[in-house]
């Protein structure tokens, strides 16, 4: 038999049957050394279920370096433990470049160096939606501009969100094991000590089909719109969740992990109870996933204290909800990490302020958050007969804020080299420039409407000059050169962006 | 000779010829007891210039009350000191209501009772601009909607500001006694000792036009914008400048002050100045006029520490300067004033960020303002040929905000009694709200555009709605009318307001 070869960051697994001894999800540890030099990984394994009169236990690795790795299992089960083996790590498939990682402090780079600038989207329940919803999603995900998508695990109970999902992360505990007179509430009782398996394959498979269309899965673990009980677990359970979850899921190279929407709303974790689940993510996903968590109180004010700290060793990046996203400057400042505005209202026209931005202002605030050196997350939310709103449940995409957001994703991508970060002295405006000194700048200009600019470049080169109208998505090149200090004409609408780029 | 009669909130003026002894702005000391009944107010006198061979000194008051008032005068020159008097204080002239105070806690009202809903605009320089510029100004004022104006004593030298001023507060020391070799600095060598009183009487002259209008004077006391030296001044010259301005303008009834423009980049005051200051203007006004300061740190970003603390007794009002209008709701809280956005960027096109909102914006930040319980002060900086630019100099209104402002006025005055304070609850938004529980209420969309709200009306009474259209100034009346719980359907557009009053 040929050792085995994987692409890099592809998934090796290790699907091994074995007895289904006690409770296989609790009393079965299953793990794995996986070894090439001086490097070791060490990922869990996870029991997947029987299949006949056999279970099935699976581990799963992503490798991440080219060239021959060994491995050598560890567990309290004889039959599991002491498995040993080589595989080869060869070069990745095309367009594939490894998990997205933290770069120049404020930015994001695949493994293999390539720029990722994540342009988010919601849709937070949709994994847990008819399976012809999901595949609706997949659909518009596919010519939708979003690169990354927060999803959570656990099912949605909030408004316009009432529909019970397909099935649980946990198995139901038998009628006749249940408490007589129950009120509703009590109607969902389940085995916390187990999982259902077919519930996590079905988040593989959601998983699996956003990295085909290279969208990060930006992994909800706790949420507190529910009626289940999976927001006020006991620790042991978090724990065990989390680390089934990571045994599942952190082999896919596009998972990113969101500790909750909304944390500070769920009464029953303090901060500490934050910290602990941080750092159990931390310490079982081998790989250190991008990791944060998203704030719901003081949305609208101007203190900011309130948020989670984001300046914790465990925490990548900002993850913030806010409405004003000029504030990414001070964030940027306060943090020295990057920071995505994932929720700064959505599209849409529902009666609830979070939910019915016109999309111009929508489009103003991924330029204004991108133009301050961080990044904006996209939702939508239109009111819809069946309830099918795609903010949570995906579906179809009715706003005109995605073209706008396909079209700065385009122009981020032909940004020379480099991320944006905060410039200023370009303009004799304040307003938000940024770019490369030397070589690439950037004005966005908003709901002002500047007759003119006055521009102070370099002394060395000469520069080409573009105005870019941000709701119309036009490019129009001014002519001739720009050196040094020359003062531009700006057509006197809003919306609109100046590009400077040395010729 | 018959008793003097002065209606209640004009001027009752002393003009005391008296001998111009030493320096007699420096070296006489005037002042008056107005008194009736128990109450007594003891105004400053000031040296006006000479008539002939005579000095004039006057002493100015406002009275408040109707009835005979008797006022003796003290000084230490001996013609001007004991000099008596009665006059009656009779009813006011047809449209005067006094000096405005703060009422109902976040409020104003004037003296008699009347609702004064601030909606300001600036004209920072416009006093020291040539006369037929000053004329203008008076004119396009008549025909505006603001009856607020922000308006410096001293001359401005900025951006588009570079003219010389008429004249100046204080008198030209002689040529001969300049220093040969001066910069251009020097040019300007002034006596702090003395005034000019000529400069005085013209801003007076444009403070009884603005109470002709029914416009506040917000007069800025000092402020950084400066190459004549007015900005540090030592610290008895500011108090003598002080208490001349008062002894000379505090008896306009529509007088406020404003102790600065950008308080805080005025580098040679630190905040124990201002607190002197603050109490000097305190201690020598009579009538207790609205008192503030602008500040100019943080204006776009969270941080409100670096204010000026307007929890300080002396301050009667916040007068704030932020692009964040939404913070208003904070600012009531904090300092439990009135709030007024005195400074929240300008409509124009002007390169610089302060000085380029599209009308658009700056109408909605009037209105957003407004229903979380505060005011709004409007600029306008259109680039002009001539640098005459209404924010600073006047003359002209080019914009497309004032005519929706005054519409906002309309809107404010007829609303039946009372003003507008936040209240939650009232639709299923949590979008900015605000009326009188029972009776009006007001909700404002904004940049959103719900395609319907749900109203929560009390039991007791039906009501009316009307869909406000902001931009568009239009009020369209809903069919029917409504009670308790109710679902409205809205277009989806934005700059809408919704407006509901019991029938």
């Amino acid at each position: 038999m040929s050792t085995p070869e994987i692409a890099c960051w592809e998934i090796f697994e290790l699907s091994l049957p074995g007895l289904a001894f006690g409770n296989p999800f609790a009393d079965v540890h299953l793990s794995a050394r996986f070894q090439k030099g001086g490097r070791v990984l060490e990922p869990e394994g996870f029991y997947d279920g029987a299949e006949g009169r056999k279970g099935i236990y699976r581990l799963r690795f992503m490798p991440d370096e080219l060239g021959e790795w060994r491995y050598v299992t560890r567990s309290n089960l004889p039959e599991l433990d002491g498995i040993q083996g080589t595989f080869y790590c060869v070069p990745p498939h095309p367009g594939v470049h490894g998990p997205v990682k933290v770069a120049s402090t404020y930015h994001f780079a695949y493994a293999d160096g390539k720029r990722f600038f994540p342009l988010g989207t919601t849709c937070y329940a949709w994994a847990n939606q008819p399976v012809e919803l999901q595949e609706q999603t997949i659909q518009s995900l596919a010519t939708a501009p979003f690169n990354k998508l927060r999803m959570c695990i656990f099912p949605k109970d909030y408004l316009y969100n009432k529909n019970e999902p397909l099935d649980y992360a946990f198995p139901i505990l038998e009628k006749e094991t249940r408490v007589k007179g129950q009120t509703s509430t009590d109607e969902y009782s389940f085995d916390f000590t187990r999982f259902n398996p077919a519930f996590f394959r079905r988040i593989e498979q959601h998983i699996g089909q956003l990295a085909e269309l290279r969208i990060e899965a930006d992994v909800i673990l706790f949420h507190p719109y529910d009626r289940w009980g999976f927001s006020n677990m006991d620790a042991q359970t978090d724990e065990r969740y989390l680390r089934y979850l990571i045994a599942r899921l952190a082999a896919y190279r596009n998972v990113w992990w969101s500790l909750a929407n909304e944390y500070d709303i769920m009464k029953s974790k303090n901060l500490a109870d934050w910290d602990r689940l941080f750092r159990i993510v931390q310490t079982y996903d081998p790989y250190q996933h991008l990791r944060s968590v998203h704030n719901w109180q003081r949305s609208d004010t101007h203190d900011t204290r309130t948020f989670y700290d984001h300046g914790k060793p465990w925490v990548t990046h900002c993850s913030i909800q806010h409405s004003y996203v000029d504030l990414v400057s001070n964030w940027r400042e306060l943090y020295h990490k990057p920071v995505i505005v994932d929720e700064c209202c959505y599209e849409g026209n529902l009666p609830n302020a979070w939910g019915n931005l016109i999309p111009q202002e929508m489009v103003r605030r991924f330029w204004e958050a991108t133009l301050r050196g961080g990044y904006c997350t996209h939702g939508e939310t239109y009111l819809d007969s069946q309830d099918v709103i795609w903010w949570a449940k995906g579906g179809l995409l009715k706003g005109q804020s995605p073209p706008r957001i396909a079209f700065l994703r385009h122009i981020l991508e032909e940004i020379p080299a480099g991320w944006l970060d905060p410039l200023t002295g370009i303009t004799n405006t304040h307003l938000s420039s940024a770019g490369q000194p030397g070589r690439y700048y950037l004005t966005y200009f908003g709901f002002r409407q500047p007759g003119e600019v006055q521009v102070s470049l370099p002394v060395e080169g000469t520069f080409r000059a573009e105005i870019i109208d941000t709701w119309e998505m036009t490019i129009s090149p001014l002519p001739g050169t720009f050196e040094r200090t020359t003062t531009i004409a700006l057509p006197g609408k809003p919306y609109l962006a100046l590009r400077i780029q040395k010729t």
